[in-house]
């Protein structure tokens, strides 16, 4: 690995440490170098609060003079809840700024760049840039889309059964798949299940075993009276709880006496309410969605092609029978399959997990 | 990784260059260090031939003396083919002699080590024992049980599906996946495939792409008349070629007109015709059995409890709906699966394949 990608390599890992916590800004990382020595680090604070650049040029201080700045978006060149980083770069006194990319948002997409180089200051952009536009792809798609980035967990055996022949799931996956899951769940603005898993698993959709902020909990059900007695139901207020209503009364929100919010769509069908749910999530600043299952709410996902990346984990078993992780109404053909674009395998203990960009051949 | 780790592995890759050739022998590979550098490798040569401790000592001849010796495997003891490796271990000289792994060959396992310890060498053993087993691992079992060494590979969609709603397989895996599978057909003796694959796919159940030998072909049916005008049959003087058939009819086995070997098992029974098969396989020599399906076959070998190591083969891809990949007339319950032991993933272009010795939990 050359210098700079091994620096740029340090600005995202400081990304990394604060992606789940910095809504509605996107994660960044700044590092900066001198004489081959990394200074000062920076990420962003929680909303409204200092961009990594700031953070990393405060740090440093007067030795920025000179010095080499990587951050892993594009320096902000316009009033927001803080001032332009465009301006703090420049006025640092860097002999070089290195930026993985350039900011999609509309706002800045270059203009940054643009007024650095305008200042007399090398700029190098495209330094690391698959891994800085995955760390935000949720962001990025829902400034854009103004809909929330879904993302599908599910775990199998290796034969594709999440359950077996008697519904028993617990557990498919070790230890160190399920904490990965934890870390996932941390990373997302919200989670959601189906009132199958809502009422069968009874699950607590929190975080834990690692650090991270609970996210906000949806359950995908047709009426109010679903999830009676659930922990999701009697915790209502400990997180911002949604119950999401596909029925035929109006569109509206309401707030149960146990503190769920109650998300009618409007709708009684499916696919139409999943739909009409993202646009309403959107509008609520609700930015990515991690759909934990069952398998039916998935299939629902799917048949809306509303689902942007997938997690997938594979246990080392077979069980020759049970519940098939994904069934969908309208199977694919082998040659027009889902496809899951730049696949990356990752090990966790025994057990294999894929993730992908999901695109529909 | 240390010294010794180091010259073990490349005694290991020296024994994985001759695997496949080797039968009845197992492969081994031998390298000669002396001063810290590999003065000699040698591997098994094909059947009778010299094994590989020779092939090494004979290629560094006086330099042997006071030079270390790694062999894959422990050294023989008694006269086969050959004179017994131990002597001229011996012989030759070696200050220090390493030894990844016993031979579990009850006319050997320790003696060899015991005579070399004897004549006043330094032996280590157990270096890389786990990759040394793995390498032979069908040998070890053959010559222990009398019965071929069972290797079930499946090419599979993310959801565990081998062919779409209409049938079609083609093509799930890559062109590396496909060329592993290759190397991994080189590597056995026999290639076993059920009526249905047989008939429908018409495969040639060759090695292409890749160095290696033809392995003898075999066919599960459940009579003499399967398989006209396919590939398989059409070219039986090509390769040994076997049908095996399940019928009411006496157990023997006969030659049909176009050359295929009938092996008539005396039962029509799936499970009791494929375990009389192995006993009859074991006597012909055949001592390791790919099967590459179809899911008939490979559940027939799954209840029989004759699956030794699977080799399954995940696409980035998903259906939703098709052929399960594994369907058991009993499916095992989430806690006693067929696990997948020692599990290791290897990557194959954008595809994952899971290896592991099949354990019934």
């Amino acid at each position: 690995m050359d210098a700079i990608t091994m620096y740029m390599n340090a600005a995202l890992d400081s990304a990394r440490t604060v992606k789940g916590f910095t809504a509605p800004n996107p994660a960044v990382g700044a590092v900066i170098v001198r004489d081959g020595v990394i200074i000062a680090t920076g990420s962003t604070s929680p909303a409204g609060g200092d961009h990594a650049e700031i953070h990393a040029i405060r740090a440093a201080g007067e030795n920025c003079r000179g010095a080499e700045l990587y951050v892993t978006l594009e320096p902000c060149s316009h009033w927001g809840k803080t001032p332009p980083c465009s301006e703090a770069v420049i006025a640092a006194g860097f002999s070089k700024v290195i930026i993985a990319m350039e900011d999609p948002n509309p706002l800045v997409s270059g203009r940054g760049t643009s007024q650095i180089r305008a200042a007399g200051i090398e700029v190098i952009t495209g330094i690391c840039e698959t891994e800085a536009h995955q760390l935000n792809e949720d962001f990025f798609y829902y400034i854009t889309h103004k809909k929330p980035w879904v993302t599908v967990k599910l775990a199998m055996t290796l034969d594709g059964r999440v359950a077996d022949s008697k519904g028993s799931s617990q557990w498919i996956t070790g230890p160190e798949s399920r904490r990965f899951v934890h870390e996932l769940r941390a990373k997302h603005t919200a989670i959601g299940v189906g009132r199958g898993t809502l009422e069968t698993d009874n699950p607590q959709l929190t975080v834990r075993g690692v650090e991270g902020k609970n996210p906000i909990r949806i359950a995908f059900v047709s009426d109010a009276t679903a999830g009676k007695a659930t922990w999701f139901r009697d915790h209502a207020r400990d997180e911002r709880t949604i119950m999401v209503i596909s029925d035929t009364s109006n569109q509206r929100i309401e707030t149960a006496s146990d503190g769920v919010e109650l998300w009618f769509t409007g709708s009684a069908s499916h696919l139409e309410s999943l739909d009409r749910f993202l646009t309403m999530a959107g509008e609520q600043e609700i930015d990515s969605l991690f759909v934990e299952g069952g398998s039916g709410l998935v299939s629902t996902f799917l048949e809306l092609r509303a689902v942007n990346r997938f997690y997938l984990f594979y246990a080392p078993k077979l069980l020759g029978g049970g519940t098939d992780g994904l069934v969908l109404a309208e199977p694919h053909p082998m040659n027009q399959p889902i496809a899951l674009d730049n696949p990356q395998w990752h090990q966790f203990g025994n057990d294999m997990m894929i993730t992908g960009v999901a695109s529909w051949l």
